[in-house]
């Protein structure tokens, strides 16, 4: 038996409250001085709380194998990560507001500047300001409604990027990218990877050559490349499946889009100069409206890509720092978590399973004196599959019933 | 591979006695002093067992999932609680030393009082004497032998409960109860929840109609209620999968039940005043007679259910004093863990892993200073399956062949 349907079919509804924090690639590497990022990092709050609460590790997919950010969040979320898989276009369609219904395919588009002979010169158009991009995105959407019947929906992003969304029968996502992968090389046209991307790959180069006699005028952005082609995975949505009322507290287009992919409703967040204080407002002024509450901090992950081993611990410590707003609320459950390890030595997500710390009146605690990766190793939660977190916050939460007499 | 089948297909035969202590209910939560039940216990000679044992924690399902006693056994007897479900129905039904095979639907009674217009007055029928209880049964025994060609078996429980046995061809378990629920409604008649069940609801009126006919001049109990249709799963049984010749030395209905189901040998204690010793006693008396004896001790759960934090302390006390009889056996390999935890805090079973205690010539000792939920989370077993103790038991009995050259 799946371990979803065995939480759908326990599940029970109550007033509890559960606020799950991801710092995004917490899981680090030890440093110069033999400790990781976190463990580095002056962390009262968590230190206090680890102490009283749950803590392990988690396995995000399996040993060794290392997330990308859609495997992490989903397996956080209760799903499968080797079950459930999404494409990268997905969720940056998703991050940018559009809905992608099971008939439909999206792809990522990037503005190009196109030379003689369909030659692409710059694949993202002297990276156009966004306010351009909208100008761009508005007019196309007037002028491209549908092809060959297939509908067409455009969605601007930052810079240079865009989503479209074509919707329609018999598409499919087997197309390859349309896309020279360098610049100065002549325009890669979109080719199916089989047969049943051939529909798919036709309207798509339309789509291209028609961006490319509506904008022929343009300095910059004369042309477009699309990459990614995919279709929204079948996803059980979060509150169907344990009857909670799910929200996302974060500040990217991924993660709100992986966010509502999974049906969570998704609060816009401003957070000036990384100072993470607008999350912890939203999760304050969202508190008497929800009962799950996913939040989201990126940084951590950001300077771990940068190799910034000092910025990562900052970033951390001031979570820390702002912790304690979180407390006031008294939630029933409060986790602590990343949706993968980035090491600032490897400059990159890693495999190393994520440390993790749960916080309810119904805790055995693991009484660590800090909250680390080697600490939590020895957590009386052990280490478990990540996907099997949302499971144990509902239990905490006292949500599910005795399965079995 | 199913685990069983690699089980069974690496068995060996040999003398080795194992030894399985069930403590209902084992696992806690820290109370006021900080300590669960068992890690506040005295249990000296626990304790010294344990420092030269494997100790670890079972998750008797998956984390977070809290285990009926049905699910709880079954993971103890190598059975993944997942694939085999048994309903309660079939549970009690084996306690009260009813035998349900393959083609038999079984069902829980209750003798209820009936009053004009099938209206059922009290649903307990004022809760009559087991004596009582037992003179009807041999009553109806004797009247309704059968329906339609199908055999009926009738047994006494406690009270006002009995079990009603149905043998035949085409039966299913796939009817609603037969109990208007509260009384003072009139009776609710037996409906097939799919057409699979048409005749065996059509069987269970009747003799409901029969019952009620016959018992008719009955002051209290002149009718009766029909709920928890039950199949008996098919379990292979441990025998046949193991190569054991295993017994139940348990004082409880159920327990006894589900070992039947498992088909062990059952043997009836009498445990005076709770003193446990009734348990060590036939433990004692059947050692030459059985290779694998499983011992269910009650009233941890009992008291983790009252939440009687120092009653059900002192059941483990008691427990403690008794083992050096157990002890003085010699058993081969020896466990001591639970069916699942019930932490007096919480006054019912919850999801959290149970501590499990491995004793063989063979192990490698955690050698922690005590028998506790935190030493047996950093103990040398880990946090394992429940399930998959059973095949830990017989390879530290030199009863497993190597898996492959």
């Amino acid at each position: 038996m799946k371990r979803m349907d065995l939480l759908s079919e326990l599940v029970l509804e109550n007033q509890t409250k559960l606020v799950l924090f991801v710092i995004d690639g917490l899981g680090g590497l030890p440093g110069k001085d033999g400790k990781t990022e976190l463990e580095a990092a002056a962390t009262p709050n968590l230190d206090k709380l680890a102490a009283k609460s749950e803590t392990g590790l988690l396995q995000m997919i399996e040993a060794g194998i290392t997330p990308g950010s859609g495997p992490g969040h989903l397996a956080l979320f209760g799903y499968d990560p080797l079950e459930f898989r999404i494409g990268r276009g997905i969720l940056e369609a998703l991050g940018v507001g559009a809905h992608v219904a099971p008939q439909e395919v999206c792809a990522r588009g990037n503005f190009a500047t196109w030379g003689p002979g369909d030659v692409v010169l710059d694949r993202r158009a002297g990276r156009i300001s966004t306010e351009k991009n909208k100008e761009l995105i508005s007019f196309l959407s007037e002028n491209i409604k549908e092809i060959r019947g297939v509908k067409v929906r455009l969605y601007p992003g930052e810079e240079h990027r865009f989503v479209v969304v074509f919707s329609g029968d018999n598409l499919s996502e087997e197309v390859e990218d349309a896309d020279p992968q360098k610049n100065g090389l002549p325009m890669r046209w979109a080719n199916p990877s089989s047969a049943r991307g051939n529909l798919m790959a036709t309207i798509a180069n339309e789509f291209i050559k028609k961006v490319r006699e509506l904008l022929a005028k343009e300095e910059h952005a004369n042309g477009c490349l699309l990459r990614g082609f995919s279709q929204a995975p079948h996803m059980p949505m979060l509150s169907q499946l344990y009857k909670i009322k799910p929200v996302a507290i974060a500040t990217y287009p991924m993660y709100k889009g992986i966010a509502r992919l999974v049906g969570m409703d998704v609060v816009d967040v401003v957070d000036r100069e990384h100072s993470l204080e607008g999350l912890f407002e939203a999760l304050s002024s969202q508190w008497d409206k929800y009962d799950f509450f996913y939040v989201h901090v990126k940084y951590a992950d950001s300077y771990g890509e940068d190799g910034n081993y000092d910025a990562k611990r900052e970033i951390i410590e001031r979570f820390d720092s702002l912790l304690p707003k979180a407390l006031e609320l008294k939630p029933d459950v409060l986790v602590v978590t990343g949706d993968h390890s980035t090491p600032s030595r490897l400059k990159s997500h890693s495999w190393h399973p994520v440390p993790v710390l749960l916080s309810s009146p119904f805790v055995r605690p693991s009484g660590g004196a800090a909250f680390g990766e080697r600490t939590c190793a020895s957590g009386t939660l052990g280490i478990m599959p990540a996907y099997h977190l949302m499971g144990l916050m509902l239990a905490h939460g006292l949500r599910l019933a005795k399965y079995g007499a």
